[in-house]
C-alpha cells in the first residue's frame, strides 16, 4: 500500500514552518505560495509514487533548464503559457472586455530597446540577402470600431532563414529583425523584411529532452511577433503565424489562434518585382490590428516579465 | 469573482494533448507526471490568483536558480529534501524495516570518487593549519546487533573552516576534507581532520532570495557527511551535526535529528596534545554508526541522484 503522510498534522506543520509561517519577516504572499507548492510537490509525490532516483532526476533537470536558460521556453512548450491567454480571455469575458485582435503568447525570445522608424522600416540587415525571400509586411492598427490609431508603437521580431533571433543568436547583427515602427496618421505600418523560417528548440536542450519524453517535436510554424501599444488603448501581445506552413496548427507552443493567420503571398512576376524595387520572387503580408481600449491605465503597459534586456 | 478554467474539459484536454496522451511514443510515466504537474499548476494559479507579472517572475527565477546550480540547494531548504526522509521513515515502518542509525538528507555538494584508505585518513591538507582546530574522528560500523562490520565503507566528507566544500569551492585543493575509509576488522575507523564551520547559502544566491522572503536564513550547524555501506547491509545517508553549535537545532536545512547529534569535546591540555601527537587545542568526535540488513541487492547501494562528479 502506498504510504502517504504529506496530510499528517506533523508535515502540515512543517511545511508552515519551512514557508516561514513561524516569523514575522518577510512576504506573506511569498510564504502562501511557497507553502502551496510544498503541500502540492509532497501530494505530487506521494499520489504517483515518485522514486528518489526520480525526485532527484528531476532537480538536476532544474539546474540544467536553468542553466540553458529554457525555462521561458519550457513553459511555452508544455501549454502554460497558452492556458495563461485561455485564463486571460475568460477573464476578460467576465469583464465584458471583448473585440479586438485575439492575444497570444509572447514567447521568451523578445529584446527590448530596438530601433524605432516613423511609418516604415527595413527590418532585416541584408546578410541573408543571397538566401532570404524578401517579405513586405504592412497593415493599420485600428481601434474596435474600425478607427485608424495614429502613434500606435508595433514592436515586430521575428527569426531569420535558420529559424533563429538576433541577440539569443549572436551570429547575427544587433537588433536584426527587430523594430519599433509608429504608425502614421492611417494608423499605417510598413516594413520590408525578409520570410522568417520557423523556429525549432535546441535538438540537444531540455526543452526537448522533455518534449522526446512526451512523444512531441519541438517545431513551430513560421511567425512574425507583435507587441501593440498606444495611449488610451490596451496593450496587445500577439503573432501571427503564416499560412502554408506545415506546423502552422501543429505548434509545438500553442501560438496559433484563430484571426490570428498572416497569409503570405508569393509574387513571381518580374512587373510586380519591378513596382516593389526588388528583383525576383518576394511575398507580401497584410496584417491589421484592432486595439481596445484602455479601462486603466495600466491596461495599456505589457506584462514585467523579465526581459532579455530592459530598456534604458 | 476569481475566474477558474483548470476543470473544464477544455483546459483538460488541453493538458493531455501538451502532455504528450494523443500520441503513442515517449514514455507514459514521464506523461502521467507532466500532465499532473500542468493541471496542480493551472489551480495554484488559479486559486491563489497568481498575476502574469508573478508567473513570469517565478520563470525567470527557475532560470537564475539554475543558472547557479542551486536546486538542491532550494529543495533542501525548503524542507523537501528532509520530507523525502520522514516518508522513506514511513515506508520503512510500514516495512518493518527498524533499527540502526536514522538517515539524513545527503545535501547537494557530495561528489564521487574520494581517495579510499584502510582503516585510517587524513582528511585535510593541512593548508589550514594556522586557522583550523584538528579533529580526531572515529568510530565503529555495526549491525542492528551491534556486531562490527569489517570492510564498510565510509564515505565522509565536510566543509573547511570557512563552511566551505572542496570541488565547489576551487581554492581548496581536490577532495580536500573528503575520503573513503574502509572499516578494519573491528568495524572501526579512524579520520584525522579539521573542525569543519557550519555551511551558508551564498547571500547573493537564488536560495537565500527564497529564504529571505519567507523570514528565514540559510545558515546551518557545523556537520559532517557520510555515506556508509557495506555488503549485505543496507546503505546509510546520513549526517552528524556537532554538539554546541548555535543552529544544532535552527538548521535551514532540517537535517539535524535525534541520534544524529556528534558531540565534539575539545581539549586544551599539552600532556593529552601529545598523545595525540599535535600541539595545542584539539577536537575529538565518536560516532557509530548502525547499518540494517539489506532486504534486497539493490538497498545496498545510494540512491541515482546525479552527483558532482560520477566514480570512473
Amino acid at each position: 500500500m502506498t504510504v502517504k503522510i504529506s496530510h499528517s498534522e506533523h508535515v502540515q506543520n512543517f511545511f508552515k514552518e519551512a514557508s516561514g509561517f513561524k516569523n514575522d519577516e518577510g512576504s506573506s504572499r511569498m510564504k502562501t505560495v511557497i507553502n502551496r507548492i510544498l503541500v502540492d510537490t509532497a501530494k505530487l509525490i506521494e499520489d504517483l509514487a515518485i522514486t528518489q532516483d526520480e525526485f532527484w532526476k528531476a532537480v538536476d533537470y532544474l539546474n540544467r533548464l536553468g542553466g540553458r536558460n529554457e525555462a521561458g521556453l519550457l513553459v511555452a512548450g508544455l501549454g502554460l503559457e497558452h492556458y495563461l491567454d485561455l485564463l486571460q480571455d475568460a477573464k476578460d469575458e467576465q469583464d465584458g472586455l471583448v473585440g479586438g485582435t485575439p492575444r497570444t503568447i509572447e514567447g521568451p525570445l523578445y529584446v527590448a530597446g530596438a530601433p524605432i522608424s516613423e511609418g516604415e522600416t527595413r527590418m532585416d540587415d541584408g546578410s541573408e540577402d543571397r538566401v532570404a525571400t524578401v517579405m513586405f509586411l504592412d497593415g493599420q492598427v485600428l481601434d474596435v470600431d474600425g478607427a485608424p490609431i495614429a502613434g500606435a508603437t508595433v514592436d515586430v521580431w521575428h527569426a531569420n532563414t535558420q529559424g533563429n533571433y538576433s541577440w539569443f543568436d549572436q551570429s547575427q547583427s544587433e537588433y536584426n529583425l527587430r523594430r519599433r515602427i509608429i504608425t502614421d496618421a492611417q494608423g499605417r505600418y510598413r516594413a520590408r523584411s525578409i520570410v522568417p523560417s520557423g523556429y525549432g528548440c535546441s535538438p540537444d536542450g531540455p526543452t526537448q529532452e522533455v518534449l522526446d519524453l512526451l512523444g512531441r517535436h519541438g517545431q513551430r510554424p513560421a511567425h512574425i511577433h507583435f507587441f501593440i501599444s498606444a495611449p488610451g488603448h490596451r496593450h496587445l501581445t500577439t503573432q501571427i503565424n503564416l499560412s502554408g506552413d506545415q506546423y502552422l496548427w501543429d505548434d509545438f507552443a500553442y501560438a496559433t489562434r484563430d484571426g490570428l493567420i498572416g497569409e503570405i503571398r508569393f509574387s513571381e512576376g518580374a512587373e510586380a518585382a519591378r513596382a516593389r524595387g526588388v528583383e525576383g520572387r518576394f511575398a507580401e503580408v497584410r496584417f491589421d490590428f484592432q486595439l481596445q481600449k484602455a479601462a486603466v491605465p495600466t491596461a495599456e503597459q505589457r506584462s514585467n516579465r523579465p526581459r532579455a534586456l530592459q530598456e534604458a
